[in-house]
């Protein structure tokens, strides 16, 4: 097996398995009790959320435990406009966002909420100009991801929030759910981050939502204080634990695996490259675990299926998009539809070997030829 | 350590936890993959969520998975009263109800429904009259849990549902999370129910919203299509899969356990009943499982560390509610204040032993005598 799909999910290390255990086992209170097996519990929690802010290098931050980032993009987007929405009903976002925030805002513009799309230039980069000339006093939330999810372009989010810092009245939500564990992200300029731990061989279910600690949220569900004010249920501590794991273990690595995957994305390109028919959507901006092309004449949910024959995983957008449907972030960066009808995602960990590069470059010869001119007749 | 507060959480048993492990390690793809890992996860998924149903014995009814029951209490009641809230603005409630659905309610409140709260016994189950006093044509939900978390009340689902019916517009949701693993629930005449799994013996941070499978549901967290429409995010595939393996565990029991159960609970009652200044806030509706008692004299938080040093864990009220405040179950269930602001709860599982009964009542007997004398001077 042949797994080059880690924007989608990645295996959980067997370390963090073992925290996962270790608490469950350990600590079967519940962290809101009173009695000595509440407070161990809930002081396993403080802890916990402690070290989380220590590695993240996080300053004047809450933490909320969610079960993920859709939870995340959801509670930061609604939490905060309709916290202030007295201030403005203005916000600002990017067609290369994930659907939880997309539906996200939508769901905001039926209720009055307007949303406006910041430029994508050619390299896939928000168009500045055009994010400062769609600011205005009434602009409440500005929501960039660091790096998006389909062409894994990273976003210049210190330079954004320079700009943003202009409207005092405007928070900045940053959705990093690909970017922890593969780049080190700067939280000083963020009112608001979502995360997700399964993206970092961490485990499903569980994920945080940072904020600034001078804001309010109103919370997406509601209840009795948990963690914190802002999101109630009982606190998944093993999940919370096992989260603080897989940050410790991949942390101290992204420098060094940035430069491993690297020369595995060279790899892939240069051989690519030479392929007609193939556009390769990825830009100079692409952080190398995500390469995004598109198949001309093939139709990606058919190549993926040829290459499930050698036991490769690729996929062919997000796995939370609809399958079928244009990648409305291919064609935000390409302009065109054919390119953004027909991309495929590659996408890389420290896990993968070279060798596993090579099985990949030579079952993807064998598919594109024969899919490619079978298509085209 | 003698652990009495199942309540609260229940340590997850090892099989399911085995389970977790098992499928973090076999089904690493994210279901809503179109490869063939993807698809395996998926296959998991609806085989999981067919035996779920079997298990449950819910005819036309949709799973939906959230992070626990107060995520499914907010998405229940915020998801039905806005998707049809041009049907009504009239809700029922009751006083007994988990603060995940009375902080919901009033956040609805707020945005314009009329909240009542439906008058309680003296035996602390729904007055039947009064419900129907209170139902209108403009009613769209009464929301009543099976069973309460801190006086263990069953209440008469199926004559409340039967009451509820001559009212079409109106839907019923009931809050399972006490109830299952310790009876069984009949779910045909519920349109909506929630249920979390650390509640018996499974892992935190995931639960069951159950809908009638003909009802619509405006999502909470909005995002790409998941296990359903319903809900976004990736689906957390290990903590669904556990959760099937908790009911396959318990559900065979439940009548074995409830009559062992009914011998400790017994045990505990006849002994408390001879105390002075205590009463005994649980009635013949409540399940064994649940006691809850008022200690005149005494803090419930001073008699709750006083059995810390015996190793000995009881709790004062729900874990998700306010400290230092009043019991409003309590309350509403006794309507003395007094017995409101000193109930302590204890509570009961088929794991507890005998031997463990007895020592808790020669601590507990320890303890009050030396307290009840103190706070009287």
């Amino acid at each position: 097996m042949i797994y080059l799909d880690y924007s989608a999910t990645t295996p959980p290390n067997k370390e963090v398995l073992k925290v996962f255990n270790k608490v469950s086992i350990e600590y079967p209170g519940n962290s809101n009790s009173l009695h000595k097996l509440g407070i161990e519990a809930k002081e396993l929690e403080e802890y916990t959320t402690n070290k989380i802010k220590k590695i993240l290098n996080l300053k004047n931050k809450d933490i909320i435990y969610t079960s993920g980032s859709s939870e995340s993009n959801n509670h930061a987007i609604k939490g905060i406009c309709t916290k202030y929405k007295t201030r403005g009903r203005h916000i600002i976002t990017t067609l290369l966002e994930h659907s939880s925030v997309l539906e996200t805002l939508k769901y905001l513009q039926d209720d009055g909420f307007i949303i406006d799309y910041v430029k994508i230039t050619d390299d896939g980069i928000i168009d500045i100009e055009d994010l400062k000339r769609l600011l205005t006093n009434d602009t409440i939330l500005v929501s960039i991801s660091a790096i998006d999810s389909e062409l894994g372009i990273k976003q210049p989010i210190d330079k954004i929030a320079s700009i943003i810092k202009e409207y005092p009245k405007c928070f900045f939500h940053v959705d990093c759910t690909q970017a922890i564990g593969k780049i080190n992200i700067n939280f000083d300029n963020i009112d608001l981050a979502s995360i997700s731990s399964h993206k970092f061989y961490g485990l499903k279910g569980i994920g945080l939502l940072i904020k600034n600690d001078n804001i309010q949220l109103n919370n997406l569900i509601h209840g009795g204080k948990s963690t914190t004010i802002y999101r109630s249920g009982t606190p998944a501590l093993p999940l919370i634990v096992s989260t603080l794991k897989a940050l410790e273990l991949i942390t101290p690595n992204i420098e060094e695996n940035y430069k491993y995957i690297k020369i595995l994305n060279k790899k892939i390109l240069d051989r690519i490259k030479k392929y007609e028919n193939i556009h390769i959507n990825s830009t100079k901006y692409s952080i190398p675990h995500i390469i995004n092309i598109s198949l001309i004449n093939i139709k990606p949910e058919t190549f993926i299926h040829a290459l499930d024959d050698y036991n490769i995983y690729i996929s062919t957008k997000s796995a939370c998009s609809k399958v079928n449907t244009m990648s409305n972030s291919v064609y935000a960066v390409t302009k065109n539809r054919d390119y953004a009808n027909h991309s495929i995602r590659i996408s890389l960990s420290y896990l993968t070997k070279e060798e596993e590069i090579y099985k990949f470059l030579e079952a993807f010869d064998i598919c594109f030829r024969k899919l490619n001119i079978s298509q085209k007749k």
